[in-house]
């Protein structure tokens, strides 16, 4: 086999057989098929699809093409969520403690921030002391001790994953359903969870627009999961607007902390809900959504579930200090509110907007390696279906730099819309596929 | 710009502009985009199509990438043709002395080999001494003395399609209509040709499998003629069976000296007629089909376009000595005749079959850079539409090991096929676009 006759073949709509897709991925993953090659066979695929039997093929091969963790000794279910990425999505902080509060195991791997995305572990290392980077042995450990890890993924967990990803991003190849479902479940398989929950974002601010396109990612996923016996289901949700109020590492971290004492955000607790219900379906402890919704609120009313936050990020070297009432984290030296220059209700929030209004600030990253700064962000006052009045407070910006604060100021005041009848809220959650 | 949105756009099925274009090509040519977007842009390209003008744009580009030959202060109007490829393909050898014979200068960048389809330089190798490596001052400095040049071409012209050329080969982006002419035509303008014949093949021995391919190339090539003002026409004709009876680099040569002593093949001089007409219409020294041809045929029968291929061969470094009656080029150690098995007419002769045939015994390169035997191939005694009886002469093996001979022996019997009835012989020319 020649990896140019298996480029050939996609190109010319051919269905790939296993043995064709694993050539191809191992023999990228070992460096014998060259870049240039895997950019070809990419952009066929992208243009060309794949069928469900070699979506699951290559998200197999991906996962197989490193290391693989089993966590059965450490726990007879672990269950992992993942989100596809959006703003103010800091769903993982407080849902991780809330289901381990109810007696199963959380085990993820996590990412960082690119663009307007922001990523799990900026926000979490917002927490001095907070550890990223376990081996695992210590994941394992932690896993079996504490009954929650949230932790960087090894380098070591499929590599050919990870250098598709580099490329895809270079060659626009990254629009393809199949390599997205592939690429994300890759990495979850090769983590070794039972149970994964997909919170697929919708909308604005998220990857995908629509929420067809949404559906259509959502179901490869959990098709791939059925086709190779994990437990998938995935909760496809609105991003429109951003998720919560806060909008930015520390914030947002402090949010979720609130959240867990019961002072959060309605919206933000009621999707922490709905993801952690499946969590405790897929992973046995609720028969259905009524059942797991009154076992995460009674880990959240007991305490138990804050509890679980404190253990977990003790556990990974983190000051649990700065995690008080309020938290006190980082904090950013210009802390301005912006008030409504109108009368209405608010119609609109362009989550992207935001989004890249708080990487503006510093709070995430235009490239890879950019450094970030904890403090900064933005925290909406108003949203969606609220009414102001003239010189109500809209949001507030948390900036490091006043020309930066002025730009970000104008820039979120313009992804505001405002109208003159009621607005009903946006949905949170639009459907969820088992 | 960067170059990911450059190939964005092409995938998304966008139209790209003449600055697009050229920023993609001269920073390829410069290194400064690598084979992995390149690769991913002629994928887009090859599946999405690109529109007359980006055809044009791209041919430019790729044209304008090196060196560009000037030829005005050596002759008014210099003609070149081109031959998409094909199996017993000696036609440059014999009608560029019949057309210099006509006054009209012919200078010609010629090729090599590769898998079925043979290459001029290499035929022309065959004699002894001749030189390939001329350069810029030595190719116009001949064309301007004798009237006729046929060098290989120098790495200084369109090196951007060197460099893409090499890079579709390994990716699977060879057959798309605009990169093969493109790439035909920026190195045919970037030699300085005014006047520019496209023999374009078509049939089982062709690149271009049926004459709607072989249409549609050729009239996106004599597009790109008339996007930029070179005067191009192009003749689709027929490569189902090999062209002539040679098959073979030193045979070739030889039937090509034959055909200009008026001992050749009738299919070959006819297509030689046919190809001579249009570049002598394009040169301005005949008015129509009919005058040229008498003009070639006079050049051929005086004896003009024989001393003319002389002068050419000498000019080069060639040993004339070897043009004799018969040529007498290096000769194969088997040279052994196949009988027909059967009675009947021929009905089909499969080029492409005989084209591999003849690499088999060595006469063409599997891989670039492969070595050569001259000496070996292979030669049509009948051909489609001749009858023959069990025992009649059907091919001639020409070859230097005694277990290549049989393979080829076998290959080249099961590449004939046979017919009760008559068959009238194969059409030479389809079609002629200008």
């Amino acid at each position: 086999m020649r990896a140019v006759d298996v480029i050939v073949k996609k190109r010319d709509g051919g269905t790939l057989s296993k043995h064709e897709i694993d050539f191809f991925v191992q023999g990228y993953a070992r460096g014998e098929i060259p870049d240039y090659q895997a950019a070809a066979w990419a952009m066929a695929v992208l243009l060309n699809g794949m069928v469900r039997q070699e979506t699951i093929d290559l998200t197999l091969s991906m996962s197989a093409s490193g290391e693989t963790l089993d966590l059965h000794d450490v726990a007879p279910i672990v269950v992992d969520k993942h989100s596809t990425g959006g703003v103010g999505d800091k769903t993982t902080i407080a849902v991780a403690p809330m289901v381990a509060a109810c007696g199963l195991a959380v085990g993820k791997m996590s990412g960082r921030g690119l663009g307007f995305s922001g990523g799990t572990l900026d926000k979490l290392e917002a927490i001095p002391g907070y550890r990223v980077d376990l081996d695992v042995e210590q994941f394992k450990a932690q896993l079996s001790r504490v009954g929650i890890v949230v932790s960087g993924q090894t380098k070591r967990l499929a590599p050919a994953d990870g250098k598709l990803y580099a490329l895809r991003d270079v060659t626009g190849t990254v629009p393809s359903l199949s390599l997205i479902a592939s690429s994300i479940m890759s990495k979850k398989i090769a983590a070794g969870a039972d149970a994964i929950v997909l919170d697929v974002k919708t909308g604005r601010g998220a990857f995908m627009k629509t929420l067809d396109e949404a559906e259509q990612l959502a179901g490869i996923m959990v098709d791939i999961g059925k086709g190779i016996g994990r437990r998938v289901s995935a909760v496809i949700s609105d991003m429109n607007q951003p998720l919560g109020r806060a909008v930015g590492n520390a914030l947002e971290t402090a949010e979720a902390v609130d959240t867990l004492r019961g002072k959060g955000p309605a919206d933000f607790l009621e999707h922490c809900l709905a993801i952690g219900e499946q969590m405790l379906i897929l992973g046995d402890r609720a028969a259905d959504a009524l059942q797991a919704r009154a076992l995460l609120l009674a880990a959240l009313e007991s305490g138990r579930a804050f509890d679980k936050l404190i253990a977990w990020i003790k556990a990974q070297g983190g000051d649990v200090s700065v995690l008080g009432d309020p938290p006190s984290m980082s904090a950013a030296s210009i802390v301005r509110p912006v008030l409504s220059p109108c009368d209405g209700t608010i119609s609109a929030i362009d989550a992207m907007e935001v989004g890249l209004a708080a990487v503006e600030l510093g709070a995430g990253r235009a490239k890879k390696d950019d450094p970030i700064d904890h403090a900064v962000g933005i925290v909406l006052d108003a949203k969606v279906g609220d009414h102001v009045s003239v010189g109500d407070n809209l949001f507030t910006v948390h900036a490091n730099d006043v020309s930066r604060y002025e730009a970000v100021r104008d820039r979120v005041l313009a992804a505001y819309a405002w109208a003159d009848q009621k607005v009903a809220p946006l949905p949170l959650v639009y459907r969820v596929i088992t």
